[in-house]
This record gives structure tokens, sequence and C-alpha cells, in this order.
């Protein structure tokens, strides 16, 4: 049972298995201590905060052209980018081959948050556009976080609704707009 | 200042002053329990989760054509929908008047989560279609089951980022099908 586990735990994320391991989050503490200026996700988080959920995050580098993030795949983390610029891509439609690109997202943004919750396959695909570090979240530390440190996992989740809001805000002002035409 | 307090407390959320109160959420237990059948938002809820979210929520009545929550508004309740239909309606843009019809939802519905969270004006307008009854969490009171249950609270949260996921999936593909028209 605990074999089949472990086997489950690094099939899982084979995405993630593919790119280069830098280590724990917590060896990039300094780096992403650096970059809260313009992290929007760490704005009401103490060091505290960010040193206790960076010692739950897994430190990753991808290079240009290398996959984040597979369309329909099933897996479970969100990710920070930390330095680096990231590509959104859709699959086009049935019977268009290709995929459409939507945006390029650079340090700060978070990606995957909704899979990483809901346990829904990945909505888009996201590509490394340059060399490009960024810390990942499972299910799992998530949940940890929860368990242990319950204020910091509210922290994390309010901040989860928050960004959720602004997008689907966003995206819903962008559809009445295009149905209005 | 506790007087200003008081006095923004009852001024905050004046569109729902403006209905039928009905007493605090736990005389309406039996019927929140009788819904949990229809009401995804319940679904891994126990007994006594519900118990202590329906202590922290407020009940209301409107009335057919009373508005809920008005598009634009700042306040920070979301809601319950227990018994009846609401519509929802969105301004249409600067230079034409009246509402659009948006879509009517029923008993088990959640509305309004997210200003309840971000605290940004409303996106659209609530109206009750039929004699609707519903049960009200305000900011404090979502704060206070974080700080006082915080499991709870991490569930609450938990289902909020899972609900505005599955609206953001479902948003952002329609407003893909419609840019490839």
């Amino acid at each position: 049972m605990s074999d089949t586990n472990v086997a489950e735990q690094t099939t899982k994320n084979e995405t993630l298995q593919a790119l280069e391991y830098l280590g724990e989050g917590s060896t990039a503490v300094q780096r992403i201590f650096a970059m809260i200026g313009h992290a929007r996700f760490f704005s009401d988080f103490t060091p505290g905060d960010i040193d206790m959920l960076a010692r739950n995050m897994l430190i990753y580098r991808a290079q240009a052209g290398q996959t984040i993030i597979r369309e329909g795949d099933i897996d479970d983390y969100m990710l920070l980018i930390i330095e680096g610029q990231v590509e959104i891509l859709k699959h086009k439609g049935p019977g268009q081959g290709g995929h459409q690109p939507m945006t390029i997202v650079g340090p700060g943004a978070t990606l995957g948050e909704m899979s990483m919750i809901d346990g829904e396959p990945r909505f888009a695909t996201c590509v490394a556009a340059e060399t490009t570090t960024f810390a990942a979240l499972s299910r799992d530390g998530m949940v940890k976080i929860i368990l242990e440190e319950p204020s910091l996992g509210a922290k994390i989740l309010i901040k989860l609704v928050t960004l959720l809001s602004a997008r689907l805000r966003q995206t819903s002002q962008s559809l009445l707009q295009q149905l209005e035409r």
C-alpha cells in the first residue's frame, strides 16, 4: 500500500520530474525575499510566513522551451515564478492543430492554483520562454501548512481566493464585452 | 471610536438592511440540513461544521423584485440561498440603459463570495425572482470562524477556491470560444 503511494507520488507530477531540481524552498528564501517587492502574492506575508511557506516548496529550473504545466494533465502543484518568463498556451479546438498563445508572465506570478486545489485537469499549458526558476507547492504541502500552521494556511487560501476573484472579474468582463459586440 | 464602528457596521451592508431579517443562522439549521442534499457547497461539511457556520450567518427574506446585492456597491457578505430563486443581472455598458440578465440560481447556490473576500465592488446585481430566504456570511463572520475554528475556516476557503476555479474554467472556456469565432 505504501509502496503504491510512493510510486504514485513519484509519477504523479511527471512534468516536474523532467525538470532540473534545485532543492527545497528554504535554499531559495533569499531570492524569494528579494522578489517580494514585485510579488503581489506575498504582499501581506510576514518574513516568518514566507520562511514557513518556502520550507514546504520545491525549487526547479526549466530551460527555454521546457513545459512546466501541460494542459489536460492531472497533477497537483501550483508554482511561483522566481526568475524568468513563462508563456501560457491553450490547445486549439478539435480539428485545428497547434496552440494559441494566451499571455506571458514573469517573476512573482503564480500558476496552476486551480488544479492544486480542485484536482481538475490542467486548463492550459505553461512553457518556459527563457531559463526560469520557480517554487512548486504541491497539494500535500498545502495540506501540511493548513494542519501545522492554520493561520498561514488561511492567509494563503485567502490570497488564492483573491487572485481567482480578480481573474474571474477580468475574464467575465472580457466575455461580456465579446457577447455585446 | 467604537460608536463610529457601530455606525459603519449598520450602514455598511445597506442593501441587506432593507430586507426582512429572520434571525441568526442557528434558527435555520434544520432548513439548511434539509437543503444539504442539493447544496454542493456543503458536500464535505460535517453536521458540526454546518452548525458552527450557521451560527455565524444571518437569515433574511427578500420578496420578488427586491435587490439582494447591487452591482458597484462596496459591502462584504456572501450569501447562500436556502429557498427561492435569484436572478443575476449586469448593467449594460455606458450609453446603454437597463440591465442584461445573466442567469438564475436557486437553493444551494452561493453568491457574492468574491467581494466578501477581496472587498472590491460588486460585479453584478442579484434580485429575488420570487420570495427568497438566504443566509448571509459577512467578512467579520468569516474572520471569526478562521480565528476560532481554523479547520472549518480552511474548509470554507478551500470550497470558495474550488467554486471560483470552476467558474473561472467555465468563463475562460466561453471567452476562448467567442474569440475563436
